[in-house]
């Protein structure tokens, strides 16, 4: 692979208050960005000759796009149930039909590992054409040892097929497994005492994710499992106050949780708790507005100063999107979040909410060469033109992958 | 251009009650759809034999897509805005301030014809690719006699270049023109005297349009212009309540309008009146995510009767979008219109809104071989994917035009 050298770039480097850097130029060598300096000082920069040059024109480059929330693998489809809510049938209910989260559990558990990871590759492949660089990848359409293992190991195999970084995530957590019949404290103690233990010795993902809420698992019950979590060197995050409040970003925050997610009812006197324990906030507005849900207290994050993250939350029943572009679009309409805090909403902030920004997520010497070139000249031209996704070029590690 | 047969289709024929047709086959010659057949009645229809076979392999078919609004022919960008507007900023403030409406006259006035048509022809090609057979174009960015009456030569000129069918709709009462100094009467005197009569008599447009607004119109003088469209023969149609209640959805029901459209500060009483004289109510979820408004009253215009279309409001300032299946499923997640009501909001009631429902927007003998197959089985299918446009084949008038 040779040196990547990118020209005249209109550098967004990731965090949403750097300032816009014009006409600067971008090396990277050996998947690493090594040099951001402007046009001006090029002099200054011996290139070796071999270097691949790219004029950027004037065109906005920022980081690669995170997806930090998805659910990316599973079997079926639930378009029915898309219908049925219209029809005003509520999620609970249509769960407590044989729905929900149970009939992907059922579909994942019967699909081959092939016919998971094809489905898998043609998502991420929508996503690249998006230049998403990253993306997290969680379990929990398994529900036993057997099948969160499996969906683990898959998320493994997609990372050496995809253009993509895998990132998984144990998401056992999610609900209580078809044959617990609905006994939270039997599933959980599977969970903690055979799931997690092979998860950390396999090391098949970096973070724990847990559903808390009505129907899944207490505030107190995430809390202890996040205690043997911590202990086994797992970082974890959390699903939380999505269908109402439970309590459960403020746990996560005092267990140094990675992100909460959703957080429709968080309250808006919680936001300085993730602030404080640098808990990034997900907002999901595919799954928000797929299930008619208020929106997040994004003044109140805002104002604590909490990295909010925007992800497609990808998953059969309440979020049926590959497409980040429009949840940053979202991001903008629905949270009045400034194309700056968007676009580092889906780099810095969704690596921290990964726990990789040490590595990916900017624009800076030593960071991955994960770069995105933009059909756009500016943070705003990026995402003003509504369901459209205008990407020019996409790079991973320094490697073009624009399909 | 040989005869079209498409065969085991499953079909939404456009109005929301009909009922889903399982294998299906649809015929069409010489651009028009002369039979729809249950696949087993096959043996009494005598083909041609140079008749063009397709095996819809039972996915959904359904007539072409409308775009029953749009501003398609403009100059310039308006990207600073949509960040000023996020950054808090009034859509009042901002046309005060120079941009808005007025900095779109500049921008097209300015523009060569070619330019124009070009930067049209590309937004028509991204909506071909969705399945967009029809496409609603305003003037309203001339507002002097000459800049007017070009626009609307223009949208002839796109009619015959561009695969779909252009309906030119007069928007002369945009705003008050840069010359006239905000005299409005004076302003609506040229309208009427020297654009509208020249309109007619040229027939550059089948409809008169008016911004009915706190710094556009009120519904009194939007009233004198529409009993004179009236008076020679053009159909009327509103943009109305938007911003707030200004009377103008009532007004132009007692006109007999083709359609009323925003809606957001719409009185729910008010509802009934657009029922009873079939004025579409044509609602822009773009526009209203862009500039943060409030839902229109659906519960109240489903309850009356009232038909409904969803368009995509394409215009540089309040809807910078050419995608017509991102607002059908906000038509879903923001109004919760079933699948079978967002279809046929882009297709018989979209028609109905452009005053063409006799000659197409629905899949029936007679009508115009307006046809999109979909890459989905079912109207649930077709919706669920947020953010994603599953076309597989498009013809207008029988022939096929996917890209």
């Amino acid at each position: 692979m040779p040196p990547l050298l990118l020209r005249h770039a209109t550098v967004f480097a990731g965090e949403r208050h750097w300032p816009l850097l014009a006409d600067h130029m971008v090396f990277a060598d050996l998947g690493r960005i090594l040099a951001v300096l402007p046009e001006g000082g090029a002099h200054s920069l011996k290139l070796p000759p071999n270097a691949l040059e790219v004029d950027c024109a004037g065109a906005l480059l920022t980081p690669g796009l995170i997806d930090c929330h998805t659910h990316l693998l599973f079997g079926g489809a639930r378009a029915k149930e898309f219908a049925m809510r219209l029809a005003g049938r509520p999620y609970q209910e249509i769960a407590a039909a044989g729905g929900g989260i149970a009939s992907t559990v059922r579909a994942t558990r019967a699909a081959s590992d092939e016919g998971l990871l094809a489905a898998a590759m043609a998502r991420l492949g929508e996503m690249a054409r998006q230049g998403v660089t990253t993306v997290e990848v969680k379990s929990g359409y398994g529900l036993d040892t057997e099948h969160e293992l499996r969906l683990l190991r898959l998320a493994r195999e997609l990372g050496r097929r995809a253009p993509q970084e895998i990132v998984p995530t144990f998401l056992g957590a999610h609900a209580v497994g078809p044959e617990f019949s609905g006994d939270r404290a039997a599933y959980l103690r599977c969970v903690r005492e055979e799931m997690l233990p092979a998860v950390a010795r396999e090391k098949l993902a970096t973070s724990v994710d847990a559903f808390c809420e009505t129907g899944a698992f207490t505030a107190e019950e995430v809390s202890e499992l996040f205690g043997e979590a911590r202990a086994l060197g797992l970082r974890v995050r959390i699903h939380a106050e999505q269908f109402g409040w439970h309590g459960g970003a403020a746990m996560a925050a005092r267990h140094g949780a990675l992100s909460a997610d959703h957080l429709e009812y968080l309250k808006p006197e919680e936001a300085p708790l993730l602030a404080a324990s640098g808990t990034v906030a997900v907002l999901l507005p595919g799954a928000q507005l797929t299930l008619a849900l208020p929106n997040p207290p994004v003044a109140a994050l805002r104002e604590a100063g909490a990295a909010i993250a925007l992800a497609t939350d990808c998953n059969p029943g309440t979020s049926m999107t590959t497409n980040l572009h429009l949840m940053l679009q979202l991001g903008a309409a629905l949270y009045r979040l400034s194309p700056e805090e968007c676009l580092a909403a889906a780099t810095a902030n969704a690596a921290r909410a990964l726990g990789i920004r040490e590595r990916t997520g900017t624009i800076a010497p030593g960071q991955a060469a994960d770069l995105l070139l933009w059909d756009a000249a500016t943070p705003a031209e990026a995402l003003y033109r509504l369901g459209a996704a205008p990407v020019r070029r996409v790079w991973k590690g320094g490697r073009e992958i624009t399909p």
